[in-house]
């Protein structure tokens, strides 16, 4: 794992609650792994369009896919931002204006350049499978010809980011805490998942296959 | 609830998998009702920006808020996309490029205008507070003078959105289902509420007030 810091760009340094940021590296790897969906914000015609998607990470380099065809794909490059939340509690306090979430949140500026070379979109969707379920990408049918000329295949450098995180009980203002005339604290968010569904064509002669009972097993994310 | 249905125009049309597009506007407004983060997305110098960040929705209108001194919320109005999404389940198909997720998504498309007026600016931060729970706003003390001169609140109108839902197991090959040789499912992913964790500061004489029960009793949200 590198360890160079997260840039300090005016753009991937944090101005409100700067309390919140971190700026290790492992603090970005730690957000981006512990999620499953990113949203990937780009910029058409002068306007954000924001969608969620999936995404994987190797090393310093995030990768995201979408089908070949997709209007926001077709260029070689473009400016993107890459936001992925975990919202781990809602925060009451005894003022509505210091009401907040327990969150961890990783920023991640850059320009999104298409991958063409056929090695690099290989190990990129696999990436992109195992970010989703480890085990994935040897047990189910790897691409075929067809499906790899469908599937556009994109890089961001992790080397702009940000990342915030909130912990704890409310900040209030000491009036506040003194007049004690609201609870005060934090309701826990957490996403879990639950037992696998067969598909309805699946032979009832299968169980459930190792990787999945440890995706099943694994730490509740977001 | 207006019964406008939501617009077609064409960045708010679904292109890809338009089998997944719903077009009703209550469609829009249950995925925009059962969020708690939305992930905002601005342009600063031709380059989108993606944060994480509460709102609120009154009637076609949604609100957010956000420190008046922040850098993005220092204009009259900006074009503003604001998405929120759900992530229901992780679907295993037999083929890794038919692995999906199932999910609500929310697209809205517009100019985030300044809300100036002080009764729309009232209602607003009423509503953004409400949606993180309701009952919050009557129980916690509300905005102070100068509270409400570092806040700054901006309203999106909800007439530019497209709406995508995926649900259902995979959708693979018939040549892979005829083969048998993975797995196929989905693994459920829901957000759920812990128990109230009462601020350290908190007397020990205060219950969880019944809004907050409700809260945590409510369906588990994403």
């Amino acid at each position: 794992m590198s360890t160079t810091p997260l840039s300090p760009t005016p753009r991937s340094t944090i101005g409100r609650n700067a309390v919140r940021a971190r700026t290790e590296r492992s603090d970005l790897y730690d957000v981006l792994d512990a999620g499953l969906v990113c949203h990937l914000g780009f910029v058409v015609d002068g306007a954000p369009v924001v969608l969620p998607t999936a995404y994987g990470r190797d090393g310093g380099t995030l990768y995201l896919h979408g089908s070949s065809g997709a209007r926001y794909l077709s260029g070689a490059e473009f400016p993107a931002c890459v936001t992925v939340t975990h919202l781990d509690g809602v925060v009451h306090a005894r003022a509505v204006m210091h009401f907040s979430m327990n969150y961890r949140s990783a920023v991640v500026h850059g320009t999104a350049r298409r991958v063409t070379d056929a090695d690099e979109r290989w190990e990129a969707l696999r990436v992109v499978v195992e970010h989703l379920t480890p085990g994935a990408w040897e047990h189910a049918r790897q691409p075929n010809r067809r499906e790899l000329a469908a599937t556009a295949v994109f890089a961001l450098d992790l080397t702009e980011a940000s990342v915030k995180i909130r912990t704890g009980p409310p900040s209030d203002d000491t009036e506040d805490v003194d007049a004690d005339a609201a609870w005060a604290g934090v309701v826990p968010v957490r996403t879990v998942f639950g037992e696998p569904e067969p598909s309805p064509d699946l032979p009832t002669s299968w169980s459930v296959p190792a990787h999945l009972r440890a995706d099943h097993d694994r730490e509740p994310i977001t």
